[in-house]
């Protein structure tokens, strides 16, 4: 058991609660709590700690152990744990995950992609809500620009409730090139701004289908916007402005599905 | 101008800032920022206070210092706004508002009331993000039972960009009896409910209708979803379980949105 808190891989892991540059170098996110580590792929989990009344509880509950078992792990002191979690109320199970890669190349080559592409989002609290509302959605990806928030953050990863293992998504040094290549590989591209005319449900979302979505405050930015194939427009009463991004994205990503899952003419 | 920490009123605005109780019994709330001043109704302004160097900007905005001068402020040193204020980068200017007040009778009897039913809402964020998307869906009202989190929260305020202002709320003692007088109002109430057999865009949202929406951990009680005439599914993909209760709500509200204003059958 691991009593110290200077012990070399618990300064490593608060390290990387908090230092998104230490998480890239060493290609790896925590994640925390009993319900993700069961949903972790056994392949990306690199290392598994556990707080010491954790255990005890783990033990008793067949699933949870045969795969600590199989996975390995290693205790800590409650009072240590506290120290390495990034939740107020730990459950005493934290997970050093490696980073999954995906290619761009992947997510143009399945049939009829349907892919978010979010320009310089901010709030990890939306990020998490967009992958774990995308997956409802059945969209095939997410891209990102760089300056989007780390969705390695744990405040991101906790939002996904689990979707961060099972949704593809990419951080892209050029949004103009990748919705270059969307473009390229027939998918069609759609920006919600305040300047489309047509309504977004009254646009066919069932061939491949890109959704642009902008920063909080600022929205799209132009240069970005001006490449889109389409804008669309949601539907908005009373003296509202504009629709926070998680909110706008869902409401696509789910008329997307519900088009896509319609039987016959829509 | 205001200089001193110990004056009255900035040490008043200070307890408003933290305790719902000192606003309830008040009866005040708190708004921060040019648009949220904008925005505020005048016959709810009861005070506004500006910090030195907002009340420069301020005066070269003639719809600003027009809208000032008829309701009043006072101006505080900058040093001491940052003390008053609730956020991070304070814009420098704050209002005390009066709670408005909305009743359940009202609420029942515009034509074909479009309601969201909050039970234990316990996320600001999400609160002030459906009453945002609440208005721009066109919704009636909103309905929260007691335990749902203060609808006055700073935090709930400034997620919902100035809905606050315009789309009636009303907390209940009993959501139980709520639903009940909504329904011998002749309106339909949902639950969005795992149980649920038929999807949301599979029913008619055009007449009287309410959504019921539960806690984001626990969902609905057993007790309040068995008093709704139907339950709703909203589809889910891959291995997600449930959605972010405003992402849930705002789903439901845009399509009774869409149903409402489509032309003809749907």
């Amino acid at each position: 058991m691991i009593t110290s808190s200077a012990n070399p891989k618990v300064k490593q892991v608060v390290q990387w609660q908090t230092k998104a540059r230490e998480r890239r170098s060493a290609g790896v996110f925590l994640t925390e709590g009993f319900k993700m580590f069961e949903e972790a792929p056994e392949e990306l989990i690199r290392e598994v700690y556990v707080s010491e009344s954790a255990a005890g509880k783990a033990g008793s509950r067949e699933m949870l152990s045969n795969k600590l078992e199989k996975v390995g792990y290693e205790t800590v002191t409650d009072e240590l744990f506290v120290k390495m979690s990034d939740t107020q109320t730990p459950q005493g199970i934290l997970c050093v995950m490696r980073q999954p890669q995906y290619s761009l190349k992947q997510m143009l080559q399945t049939k009829a992609p349907l892919l978010v592409v979010l320009e310089n989002l901010q709030d990890p609290g939306n990020l998490g809500t967009i992958m774990r509302t995308g997956e409802g959605a059945g969209i095939t990806g997410v891209i990102m620009s760089r300056q989007t928030v780390d969705i390695f953050n744990p405040k991101v990863i906790r939002a996904t409730m689990g979707s961060i293992f099972r949704l593809p998504f990419l951080y892209v040094d050029s949004l103009e090139e990748a919705i270059r290549e969307m473009h390229d590989n027939g998918i069609h591209t759609y920006a919600a701004h305040l300047e489309g005319k047509k309504y977004y449900d009254s646009f066919s979302f069932r061939e491949g289908t890109a959704f642009l979505i902008g920063n909080e405050g600022n929205g799209l930015r132009r240069e970005t916007a001006e490449l889109a194939g389409d804008y669309l427009k949601i539907p908005m009463e009373g003296k509202v402005e504009s629709l926070n991004a998680a909110i706008a994205a869902s409401l696509l990503m789910y008329e997307a599905h519900r088009q896509r899952n319609s039987v016959g003419m829509d």
